[in-house]
């Protein structure tokens, strides 16, 4: 059972690192089944399909990754700290992949949302399931910004969403100019939609954590993404 | 000669239609040949490969809808209005899509760039070519705005820059969500990145142009995208 359980690890992992670095479609169950060493039988004692695979696969690669959200979003930080974090470690982590693979993967879930987004429901939902994920934790922190100007639900969800839709439209840049240094605008583009001049970004910050300590998670082997 | 032109012209409208509406790699050139109905060994006296192929129909379909950022860009129209109708006809033209196709099909540059990015230089080079001139329609409404706090070319570049990653973020979010309304999100972001306020937005505005005629490009058959 051990070695049973291991097998649907491994078609799991090389699941995500060849969509990843490929597409969906460009990558079939038998490059999966080789690059995971598991036979093709097998491979269907675990999955229906490709496309079940891949539903596993994200799903699993979010319970991953959740926890470094659940870190960088801690009430304990101190609210534009969780929003600065969260994007050092969106660049930090397309920049670990361009020095390890030479290119820019950008992120798992635009990557296949976009390819799969007319052609499969079930990744389609799934996909938008973890963007509301995302949004749910940057509402958090925006909320908790108490920003002069982003006081209603309507404007503190309306601002979440403009910070989302900038994080994706980056990472988008960054795969297509295949330079994760793009990914550096994030922050300035940040404090922008939320009114905060480069300078005045500090300052202007309700503190309600005081001397909490500022946590910080460096990226693991999965590390943060981009949903 | 005008039959061989004209087979060439279908098989650009055909690939278009079918990698946009489904993904590069799940496309093939015999699916490409039926819809455009042109034999097989034609399309190889036209194209070397499907790579050839896909080049060639997205710089085709550039010229095709350049024009129309050129009008929606024009120096007669005033700067804010440039950039809300541009954000307009980018809603329209995902809704009338998706009002005929029932899907939103997003930006054939975004879902080509972000699926091939990894695996085929011309292509990703040519959509950042194309991303560079969105880029540049953007910085030239920016620059010509004159907004207090938005005056060094660093400044414009970086607004710029901002406006189009939200803007290709939001087309991925409407995309993964199947729902073009997500686009309505794009003008008040964008507000937001200038540092206008809804209600400060007309009055904020240098008016270069005073009585220039404002002129509306509604989007025809092959509509504004979203590069």
């Amino acid at each position: 059972m051990g070695r049973t359980s291991d097998a649907r690890e491994r078609l799991l992992q090389a699941a995500l690192d060849l969509i990843w670095t490929h597409s969906f479609s460009s990558v079939g169950v038998e490059q999966i089944c080789e690059q995971a060493g598991v036979r093709k039988g097998s491979f269907y004692h675990f999955f229906p399909s490709k496309t079940d695979l891949a539903l596993a696969t994200y799903n699993d690669h979010w319970s991953s990754i959740q926890p470094q959200f659940d870190a960088i979003f801690s009430p304990l930080v101190r609210p534009l700290d969780r929003i600065d974090r969260w994007c050092e470690a969106l660049y930090r982590h397309q920049k670990d992949l361009f020095d390890r693979l030479g290119c820019v993967c950008g992120c798992p879930y635009v990557n296949v949302g976009t390819e799969l987004g007319t052609q499969d429901a079930r990744i389609r939902n799934l996909i938008q399931q973890i963007f509301d994920r995302a949004q749910c934790y940057l509402e958090s922190a925006v909320r908790d910004l108490g920003l002069a100007g982003i006081q209603t639900e309507e404007d503190i969800r309306a601002t979440a969403q403009a910070i989302h839709s900038c994080e994706l439209g980056l990472v988008v840049r960054a795969k297509v100019a295949n330079d994760p240094e793009i990914l550096r605008e994030l922050i300035p583009a940040v404090h922008r939609l939320l009114g905060l001049s480069a300078s005045r970004a500090q300052a202007d910050i309700r503190s309600p954590d005081l001397d909490a300590p500022t946590r910080s998670q460096p990226p693991g082997k999965r590390a943060v993404n981009n949903p």
